[in-house]
């Protein structure tokens, strides 16, 4: 630790209460008691001298942004050094090319402060935008609301500086649109939970912020309803900006009606509102509680939807439980027979259940709890059987949280172990001396 | 070759004369004097069964879909076999999921015909959409001219199904938009030219037709003026959907005004037609000289820019010339200071130059030849000084046409060795006996 001491100085953290503030993340499970220490690079030349000195010493590094990761992508799992990129927070924007060139710290919120007075904006949203970093992000392949429009990290990251395992700086990917000089390395980094490289900058795509848009809130008796107006709205040529959903029971907690929620949003050209709207509520079957005719009153709209997280949580507290956040996508048409297996299996292993999610691209958050005194079992038992379910529709089990530690059993009965082997293949390459957030996906 | 007789019968063509017509691709250039026969798989199975025959023999590969591509990514470089995936063109689509289900020999505008009857469509639209394969498209990363709005394929593939260069089939990726199951191979495979894996089954994600749109056709007497326009358009809240351009002897090639055009077009809500063009106008300084109300009048406007490719080819066979299409690209904000000097390297080397391309991601085409008894030397040179100048305008000197045999020099003057080296250790993992589509970027 003395190469740390010397070259980071105050940037180096080893005090032990200070540092096991940075050991978990909010998936709020620990795998390791203890970190050697916390250190906060300030530019990409400390970064390669880190990761070399890292290689032949042979120290695990954990990077982190806010550590908002809810499959333990961001958590310390040995006694290494956590990177914290709080500090490498530039943001450039260039509203001609359309890009922003930002590090890894930047918060995505404010991102979209700064793009705004361009009328520029970055469309992933994920629920945790307001703290979420540009790095966590990238690493984590964040979604969110605006996933069946605007797909998710993978579709805006256009370039990156990134330092693997080996200490090497690659600079992947362009800064135009377009870009196929050899393969695809930028889009093998995002996803990658920083396990193939530490992200040192980011070249992102920008998209102009929508003239305007309409939304409603409808309620709906049975689910299948509520799917197929999703895909009557589409067929009707009006691609959603976001269609959520909430079940009866989740929709009470964050304030609504306890029916089947649906909110559903599409952006729209000035002057074309009123049409839209109309044209929106003619393929909607379901009730009709609430209504927006701009941009403002859309978001607004969405707001109990963005409390669904907080909602989950007290209620899992309030029952004096620890909460469990799943994340898994099944094909749309398959969204109805998805939720009632859902409900069955929580019903048979006795768990108390919230679903809610993304219903535009079938990505589902089924919420449960165990009580502290009684341990996860039960629950593990429940999330190997919805992972089985999920499978079994042709769904995913990870669609935006990522693999990190928890989900490792998961993934392998998703992708069995001869894709995997090909993963430890790429790992290899890219960081040989396993020191790249180790522990995590493989 | 006794295996492929017997395996594929009457699919299997070692006729000189019939095979040699699968040697060379559009690039018009020959690797090889003749391969050892064409193979026509039919289904998975058989991809399987080749591709571990050709692993055990160290026989080479060149898979080819209808063979549009420009940088000889298409074409057979040692006397191996071509695998023609013409016969693999199930189209499966599911309107609800907003997935197609296809082989890799459907063609691009197929699909869409198909697709129409939902009204849903596949945005990637390349100059070759009339012939290019969706298995070729993959392989290509292929682009066109929606870039600027809609991306290129690497943001349309969501699963694949492939065989690797050691005879493994992988399954990689999602049916549903959102996927983070591990390290995202699609996009690995998404541009790789068939030098990683044979891909025998896509997930390709869907759009709903526009409901509209508006475009306009204008002439500028600078070029600066009209690159601004296009940001203009943009800063303004309108997202083109397309925003071509020819420069004033292309334009006259095509059959418009000898002036630089910029074809600028923008999907609109229904009934949101006039406001919308009348904002364009607003926005844009250049003299309109057609407008377009609706999609399908946007679409024909558009028509003189889709003759490019044809206006290039016979105006340097009028010359007695072998036609050069280049396909660069520099941040939007570089294009007129790559224009201009593209225009002076040209005059530099003696080189008639056609210029156009898509300024809405910043993607130029130009366009040179050489007589054929002169030899492409003075060519060459003018293509290694543009890459030094795109590659000094932080630009790219691939954005959508591939590296194939033609642009591997190119490739490593922009990317380095280093990064290159991660590309090498990349191909030993999926293909390590080199034999699919040997010979291509690398």
């Amino acid at each position: 630790m003395e190469f740390l001491r010397k070259e980071f100085g105050e940037r180096f953290i080893e005090d032990g209460v200070t540092a096991r503030l940075y050991v978990r993340d909010a998936s709020f499970m620990e795998f390791s008691e203890s970190i050697a220490g916390v250190v906060f690079p300030v530019d990409e030349e400390e970064v390669v001298k880190l990761v070399r000195w890292a290689a032949r010493n042979k120290v695990p590094l954990f990077p982190q942004g806010s550590a908002t990761s809810l499959s333990g992508n961001a958590s310390a799992t040995a006694k290494g050094v956590v990177v914290s990129f709080e500090k490498m927070d530039k943001v450039e924007v260039d509203p001609v090319d359309g890009v922003a060139v930002v590090g890894p710290g930047v918060r995505l919120e404010e991102l979209n402060v700064e793009l705004a007075r361009y009328g520029l904006f970055f469309p992933v949203d994920p629920g945790s935008v307001k703290s979420a970093t540009v790095g966590g992000a990238i690493a984590n392949g964040a979604g969110g609301m605006r996933g069946a429009k605007y797909g998710t990290m993978k579709d805006w990251v256009l370039g990156l500086r990134v330092v693997t395992g080996r200490g090497d700086l690659l600079r992947v990917g362009c800064r135009t649109y377009k870009c196929r000089n050899g393969y695809d390395l930028v889009r093998l980094f995002v996803g990658s939970e920083g396990t193939l490289g530490l992200v040192t900058e980011a070249i992102l795509k920008l998209a102009p912020v929508p003239e305007s848009a309409v939304a409603v809130l409808a309620y709906y008796d049975d689910l299948e309803t509520l799917v197929e107006d999703v895909v009557r709205v589409r067929a009707g040529r009006l691609w959603p900006l976001f269609a959520e959903f909430l079940d009866a029971p989740t929709s009470a907690v964050v304030g609504l009606e306890s029916r089947n929620a649906l909110f559903l949003g599409v952006d729209v050209n000035g002057g074309a509102e009123e049409r839209a709207l109309r044209r929106l509520e003619s393929l909607v079957r379901g009730e009709v509680a609430q209504r927006a005719l701009d941009w403002g009153n859309a978001m607004k709209l969405l707001e109990p939807r963005r409390r669904l997280f907080y909602g989950q949580i007290s209620t899992a507290q309030r029952d004096g439980g620890v909460l469990v956040i799943e994340d898994v996508a099944v094909p749309i048409s398959k969204l109805p027979e998805a939720v009632r297996g859902l409900k069955k299996l929580a019903e048979r292993h006795g768990l108390p259940l919230l679903l809610g999610g993304h219903i535009g691209d079938g990505n589902l958050h089924p919420a449960t709890w165990y009580r502290r005194g009684e341990g996860p079992g039960r629950v593990e038992k429940f999330l190997r059987d919805m992972a089985e379910l999920v499978v079994k529709l042709n769904g995913t089990v990870s669609a935006e949280h990522g693999i990190g530690v928890l989900k490792k059993d998961l993934i392998k009965m998703e992708l069995g172990e001869e894709a995997l082997n090909y993963m430890r293949e790429l790992k290899r390459v890219f960081d040989p001396y396993n020191i790249l957030n180790p522990g995590k996906i493989l």
